[in-house]
């Protein structure tokens, strides 16, 4: 595969066999996620793996397009407590955002599926995924990724359109 | 390289050749752009391709930790004015960050360099943007990507810590 194509492969995977992940490949996904880049390289990040079956069904009965059975959970976390208080709101959901596109690349290209579950900044479900997970206050979920082998393929493809661009070629800006 | 290891070979890159990059280079990177998931696949994306020296210097001026020379900008924006009210706000950010992510690896795979510039939330640097570039109302710069040839080299890395991941191995959410 072309270093670039697997971007294009990561497609959301919703079904997934009962095989478990092994704690080399959990360790590559969380170093690829912490090797995004974070604004003033302030790292607002923790990450929550949850492989218990009891919390994976708690997880499950909370999220309304989480339903589906995986064999590990990674909730990505802003941790706002030791940030400055001017910039703990600006920059950690990007920063948390990049580090979750990671997780699923680096899932793709080790052969796993994975798929982005929102929570923050629904407030019922951040309590309830806090609730649930035992988060204290001042850490923030910022969503769930289901991770595992994947039970379904999907093409790879992008959703690229000439509508959303705008430059010299595409279009001026005044015509967005 | 494994397919893996440029995750940990994209690094911000700040210095930057004069070599302009080709309309099948920034393509490409569009392409990635709009690969990535958007919650319900509402792509709330566009795309400001910047290449004007004019308008590369006005960005220059705006954005204090955005000085560099470089070929291009790729602005991320926010199209905030087809999305229902209710979840408009919602994971726009989430989406966008999860664009420019993928263009800052694309960019990584092609032998470009990339660095990841933060506009929004920040009130007064939106506004300028808005003005430099004649971005209507609605949509919103979340970001500028300068990219070109890089003229400097970082090595890989990753920020791995344990102190940031919880799990039945590394230690429990109770110690966060």
């Amino acid at each position: 595969m072309n270093e670039i194509d697997w971007i294009f492969h990561r497609r959301s995977i919703r079904k997934f066999t009962e095989q478990t992940l092994s704690s080399e490949q959990i360790t590559t996904l969380l170093e690829a996620a912490m090797a995004a880049p974070s604004a003033m390289n302030l790292k607002p990040w923790k990450f929550i793996v949850v492989q218990n079956p009891e919390q994976l069904t708690g997880l499950r009965k909370i999220l309304p397009f989480g339903k589906m059975d995986a064999p590990c959970a990674i909730v990505v976390c802003g941790d706002l407590r030791s940030i400055k208080k001017m910039v703990q709101e600006r920059f950690w959901v990007q920063d948390c955002s990049a580090a979750t596109q990671n997780i699923l690349l680096a899932a793709t290209a080790l052969g796993l599926g994975a798929v982005w579950c929102g929570v923050h900044p629904v407030a019922t479900l951040e309590k309830a995924i806090r609730k649930t997970l035992d988060i204290p206050e001042g850490v923030t979920p910022l969503n769930v990724i289901y991770v595992g082998y994947p039970a379904e393929a999907k093409p790879a493809r992008t959703q690229f359109s000439e509508k959303n661009v705008f430059s010299d070629k595409f279009g001026n800006p005044r015509d967005l």
